[in-house]
């Protein structure tokens, strides 16, 4: 019997996967639960169970949310990456690592295929596909859900055929959860003009009294919220989140151009994604020159583009990575914030690296180190070339 | 005696200098208010009174707003510009429009010099000078504040002193007002931590229930709000800036680089601005192409700096706007949008020319027009170089 | 009989597709040989006379080779585009105008099929196939063989058993000719290491003396060579090539990246289109400021990359195209250029718009226009950020 | 009396700094010969000769030429950086670490001034000063040249008056020597037409007969030519020299925007500079991918252009150079090159980290690792959403 690795995460595409690949394809199936920080204890137990009645092989979790934060959120951060200006790539990159994650435990097994529940209309094919085709490229990929272009309606049918229990109300959207953000997706998101209804966002309001929090990082790393200090950034992230979400904050809809051409349109939640990034960019205002402000937003926007799409192991990631950790240096201090309901305010900062330090000059109002003669002379020059050109040509731009 | 054309706001520094030119140093004071559109008629009448107090020899106003809008907004809009991913330029765009049009009516009455009352700290400074050596290289700039390096108070006294009647209090901030948004800069600014106070904002919330509004674009250019066309943009920024100025949208706190070399912070008011471009931004999402999206804001972002600081003609200006106007052939479409005190959200739009039609597929539900092959394929091809690579180097990166 | 038009160059490959087309597979083929340059009257009425033999029912000339320069060749100089610092894109140019031509030709004829001759080893099926889907989405398209995977040898084989004579030798090295440059690939390129025979390139060296020509440029157009000036720019540039082939001059190996990830190594002999462009470049360097010719460059060498890889229909590449042509509205002037043999030297310029006028100072000798005093003021104002970086930070770079 | 540092290279602008700050402004005057590779052991004992004529307090040679390779010439090889397509930074690049050097000297012994020749006309006063006032702000910066707008001719004067003997007549051309290339302005370079005449180039020609060399790279760095490896880049760069300059090779003149906005024009001869870049671009043509080559070219263009404008302190300029290094890991190869009198030609490479390698298939001949299908299918996708814009839309770009 064939050997598979199921990259399994217990909703709707994935447990017909398990079932189909066991019981009409005969595999032995090995499903693997990557959490990268989505799931609670609750959750995956009862996915344990369920797992356990599909006739599969073995189930494992592998718990990957802290490889995942130095390997891709870190940069995340660093950069600023917020898709098309919004979206914080909740799934876009979480899915990178659960590739990488199951690639490196079929190799560990020796199993002679993997699997994955990705349809044939969206990023994650191509995600799953391009990771594996470039780390295990002797080993089969398995996709049944593209393979018989499936509806969810089908695949419903198909596992209460086969005396499945699961919530199938809820299976109206298609839900991705992870420490960098929650992905809704499904009727509204399908059309270009609808929101999501109140109910269909995963957290609860539960807080409408103003509430100031600040964020500690260093080398642009967040390592305390408030008063507290933590031993990993993941933990911090989780308490952000724990401080921010009962407010409803980072909800938002993201609309973009998708891996294979069509545009695609998904709701997400990420309240500490959207917290920390804002407060590390505020703080990088105060702390980095001009031009490493210009070219980390010119590259940021690029690695959060190519990572979209799937281009994670181009080896002009780790350089672009590199470039990224290096305007890091000084990027540390405290950024203060005001969390209201359904939205946050960046305060101010406090840093010993901040170049706003008043002995320098303020801005608008006086200047120190330098004179009124100083500025005349560099303006003269920094408009010397413009000015001959008028000189030269008179375009008629100006009569 | 000598004439001198002095940009006029009716604020402190150019009260100072209209005074300090005519009485103290003898010239034949031509002040200008160059409207931006941030004047209400009685703000206007009120400054005249004031000016004629001065003993200038001549008042002028210029309305510019239209101009202004066709020469510099259309632009800041089309690029969706947000400076620092913040600031909408409100003050740095009218200012080179403020130059232009001194500089126009310099020549025109045969004066032999220009003044304005920038500090020595600031850009704007900066941004007069560029516009007035290129343009008007043989017509002397006078810069009194700058040169006396005076402070605030320096010039109240001087002021009370000859007499002049002004609401000193409001001076605690320096605020400047046009179409594009509202500045208001001082005390907390000044500083890296704190933000302003509510009674420093310049408009009263009044609303508090949210509320609906559609934005009709054309060409990338906003030509209706709700029901309504205008013959003129401009109308209807100000219609959009009626319905949600009253919310207290568009605050927020600018940092960033001058362009002499310091940190500088800001309070803005804009919710015209921000509506207008995060609207035309949903827009351009679903009707542009990837790499449009990709090099509007790669260019966008250094239209805006060079905007920023005053390198307005140079002619790679001229260049980039041509591209950016280019873009736009196919923006046509509504935008709805959601008032909320204090924020907004884009919800969805309605475009002829909307790509995301579902004739082509379903973003993660079902592909139409290919082939779960055509993607297997795709993503095979795609990934070549990247798999090569891999092979060829084996970096311990993936082992 | 399904009518089909055949992409015909007189070559192997597509003598081949005729005669398989219509022998094995009785499509009624309609070949069609799109001149963009390369062909000479002997050679196409020799190419004309075998194609009678093969038993098509059409055969159709068309020359394009004054649209091509218009829609392709034109923003190639205003980009001074050399692909990977080397290759003027000489092949891939042309194939977009040939896919776009034979598209509008199989609309007229009412064909129900194109077909071309592309193996399933290069870019030029991708090429094709992207301009044929995006705008005849409804034609089918035949690539024989790319889906036949065959090889050189067989190819003449089967030309052989039916009769057909053609120079077999030559056939050793794929050559593929029009106005913007001869590609020459097989053998050797398929290599890393060596580099093409004397024998394997075009044009027979004849010229052993340097020989000084001009190059006269409007709006960044070649409309003179010498004394006379063209009716057309596709005149000029024959012109050049004319009087700089002979001296071996522009041939060169380009190396890079093809559209399906591996990498593509191909000799090219293009005299004209290398002088052309340095002549230009050199125009520009006098011509235009210095953020033009940054943003040139950039846009220029994603301009190339997506022309090469066929993303011509793309609408970025018109947004492109329109900056492109706006930078040019002062490159207006009289370039020198000396030849020598297998090399060539831009000497200078004239231009009345040459920002290099000595009344605004000699380079290195003598200021005018502005004093020492303005230098020292603008270097301390330039340099004031870093300044205050390194006071604030003291990085260990300088201790 | 007050001890001044100052910048000497024994040419006519530093002699007669060296002369006018002792004689007519009583410095203590210690001179320094900072050696960027460009000094024979001969030249450096003339210097030293008429340096002790001129009533100095004391004269000092550093050699620092291997830190130059370390913290600058080894980014400009990383980056292929060529300012204009052209000019290696011959002299822009040695300026940097001049300064660097001069300003730690000036603090080794106390002095309260350091001094340099610039005139007011070009790039090095804005250099010069930027890093001093960076690193040493404290210290005063005197530049007699600059200040009292000196003319080569009255500095010739005023040398006569005193008795120094210099070859004046070589003073014609100011000559600038270093490691990395030897620049020579005047007379023709200050025209927009002129070539430079044969004798001013500082290398005789006096080889004829082609020759092949070959250049060892790892990881980015030259560390051997033909069979010897060397102990550092250094011996390596100057052996490439001595094979190639006699053969005329590496001379252009370039041409470019200054610091201060005015266009400056300047001779060079750099044989090494341009082989080196040239091959190790070659070399990386075959080993990085395609969007490495990408972000590098964009990213090494603004290195080049920002170090040219003396921002090398910016500390951006640490994180380019993180970026540059981080692409180098699999730069390592042979690289072949034919000299030929005034041109070379890059042959071909070996590496065992060449992408192309056939086992993954030939270029436009044979395709291994995918099939047609694939690559119907890579191309449907990839021109999926160009597709749909064209149908969307139907632009009449094609109609």
């Amino acid at each position: 019997m064939k050997k598979v690795v199921l990259a399994y995460s217990g909703g709707l595409d994935t447990t017909f996967c398990a079932l189909h690949l066991t019981k009409d394809l005969g595999y032995e199936v090995h499903a693997v639960l990557i959490n990268t920080g989505g799931f609670s204890s609750e959750e995956l137990s009862e996915t344990e169970k369920r797992a356990d009645s599909l006739g599969i092989s073995s189930f494992t979790i592998l718990d990957v949310t802290k490889t995942y934060y130095q390997e891709v959120i870190k940069y995340l951060v660093f950069g600023n990456v917020l898709k098309n200006q919004t979206y914080p790539l909740s799934v876009s990159a979480e899915r990178i690592l659960q590739a990488k994650t199951l690639a490196d435990y079929a190799k560990k097994i020796g199993a002679k295929c993997v699997a994955h529940g990705s349809t044939g209309a969206g990023n994650d094919q191509v995600r799953f596909d391009m990771i594996f085709q470039t780390i295990i490229p002797d080993i089969e990929i398995i996709t049944p859900i593209r393979d018989l272009q499936l509806s969810r309606e089908a695949e419903i049918d198909y596992l209460k055929k086969h005396g499945i229990s699961m919530n199938f109300e809820k299976a109206a959207y298609s839900i991705n959860k992870g420490i960098w953000g929650t992905s809704v997706g499904g009727k509204e998101t399908l059309t270009s003009s609808q929101t999501l209804p109140d109910s269909a966002w995963p957290t609860q309001v539960t807080k409408e009294k103003a509430e100031e929090i600040s964020l500690i990082f260093e080398t642009g790393e967040l390592i305390g919220v408030n008063d507290t200090l933590f031993d990993n950034p993941v933990e911090a992230i989780l308490k952000v989140n724990e401080l921010a979400a009962p407010f409803g904050i980072g909800r938002d809809i993201h609309v973009g151009d998708t891996i294979i051409g069509i545009k695609g349109r998904v709701g997400f939640e990420a309240a500490a994604p959207l917290i920390i990034i804002k407060s590390h960019q505020l703080l990088e205002k105060h702390t980095l020159t001009k031009w490493q402000t210009f070219w980390k937003n010119q590259l940021a926007e690029f690695y959060g583009n190519h990572l979209h799409e799937g281009h994670y192991l181009d080896p002009v990631m780790r350089n672009l990575e590199a470039f990224l950790a290096d305007t890091q240096t000084f990027v540390t201090g405290k950024v203060k914030v005001m969390l209201h309901p359904f939205r946050f305010q960046v305060i101010g900062i406090e840093s010993e690296h901040d170049l706003m330090a008043s002995k320098f000059g303020s801005y608008g109002e006086m200047n120190k180190g330098y004179t009124a003669q100083d500025v005349k002379g560099f303006t003269k020059i920094l408009g010397n070339q413009t000015a001959i050109f008028h000189q030269v040509n008179k375009p008629d731009h100006e009569n």
